[in-house]
């Protein structure tokens, strides 16, 4: 497939991008940095820095510009992996089929890579702001980024979710806590993605709220798309999921009323190249695994 | 003693603004904005914060413009203490004579609030960068804050400084480690008060680095100061202070020492205001608690 192709060519360039942030070493703290690697380097597919990507060459194509955003946003989404995985938490020995972060380095050391990579983000986008490399400084793209960023990751968006996932309990999860629990646990750090991007790549007010809804839609569509894969697993620690509430033909309706309502958004940005974006919503959508 | 007054008009401008940006409650996320707002309400000092205000005030008076980087400091200190105190970590069941934040909401709310605080002190630090209250924006000043502020609290600061404590053992901690520990544990965040309270105030570069160096002279100072009056305590649990090395005599004349040192920074800036800054500095090398 195309597609991977594609893809495999921005991961390229975030890996580098990653390995170089994480060049701060110094005699001291080197083992919260290996702890850090580990899990940025533990078979993460890039999906989100990708989103990020691919949103900005909807209107530029200088990656260097977008890049310290975007792995930013992959630290973020690798800090909550880690704080999920907790004993205290999910209580995770393997994710993707390795050994999650404190079962190698001890949970002390995962709490504090969790925290580092979260610091680390804004570090990133901060130190990069104000680089003499960085042309964007003028018009305060840069912060307005890191403030989309904050806001989608914080309590009200991506931490926000994930309470509500730790304190569900059939008394008080209904199909409406259900989706806010989608839309900030997992849409939220989709829609920064995309949101980034564009606004790095200089994308308008309307543009980006065009942006928004897709990510919004498509983060939507990607989770329920998650339930239909894992709902054995689920089934069995009886886990809530869209499935809790409809069948599997309703979800599955779902899906693709929410990928296309995320197409049709992009066919909103009649003068901008999307079809990059419309194959990987096809993609992910449509994965087996 | 006049400077308890002038702490205390401080410490109320601080905990309205704090309340003010725990203001983002919803019927979902209330557990966690609780948790937050436990361990910032319970016995805090101020101490970051009125630091932060204090610098300020060499260069200008209108608080409105430093309280948001002001209390954002204050949440990363409070979040490095909720997770310093979890049982992998400290495992410490009171602070300040309270029970600790995963004694009070589990430890799984715990390293949420904690990741919750970092997150919210970004937020804060962009959403006033942005909003249209904020009169800095043409000079960057505001992005300039958040970056020392992510990197005095990041793994080259703080956390570098939470590793190094955890790592530490009698086979690898010597004199040159103890002082990177403070430095970076202690110092760094009260460096970042400083000097953020310089950068928002308009300093001179020169200025920024005469106060950067008292932030850490002071910083040191504290710490050592720290390590006398806790004395009894640390040698039953055996751990690695400044008195591991020294003397009590010794480390008494390295507090009078580093404050000097920190006092005579200030001298430095000859047309600045900086009586509150010394006053502020005697007192804490003078505390007997």
């Amino acid at each position: 497939m195309n597609i991977i192709k594609d893809m495999e060519k921005y991961i390229s360039r975030v890996d580098i991008e990653l390995k170089d942030a994480l060049n701060k070493r110094n005699i001291y703290n080197t083992k919260i940095f290996d702890a850090m690697e580990y899990s940025l380097f533990t078979g993460g597919k890039r999906l989100r820095p990708i989103f990020a990507i691919s949103s900005f060459e909807l209107f530029d194509d200088n990656l260097d510009k977008v890049l310290p955003f975007a792995i930013a946003i992959e630290m973020i989404h690798t800090y909550s992996l880690i704080h999920d995985d907790l004993p205290s938490m999910d209580n995770d020995d393997f994710r993707r089929g390795n050994p999650t972060n404190h079962k190698v380095f001890g949970e002390a050391m995962a709490i504090l890579a969790g925290d580092g990579l979260l610091n680390l983000a804004f570090e990133t986008m901060s130190n990069y702001s104000l680089s003499s490399s960085n042309p964007l400084i003028e018009n305060n793209r840069n912060i307005r980024v890191i403030q989309e960023i904050a806001n989608y990751s914080g309590c009200n968006g991506m931490i926000g979710g994930q309470v509500l996932d730790l304190l569900s309990s059939p008394e008080n999860m209904d199909e409406e806590a259900l989706i806010y629990m989608y839309s900030t646990k997992t849409a939220a750090l989709i829609q920064a993605c995309i949101v980034s991007g564009a606004i790095i790549g200089g994308a308008s007010e309307n543009e980006l709220e065009i942006l928004r809804d897709f990510g919004l839609n498509l983060g939507l569509a990607y989770q329920i798309k998650d339930d239909l894969l894992d709902r054995g697993k689920d089934e069995s620690i009886n886990k809530f999921t869209y499935l809790s509430f409809h069948s599997l033909e309703d979800a599955e309706k779902e899906v693709a009323m929410l990928s296309q309502k995320a197409i049709d958004a992009l066919d909103l940005l009649k003068d901008k190249d999307t079809s990059f974006l419309k194959s990987l919503t096809r993609y992910l959508i449509n994965r087996e695994i």
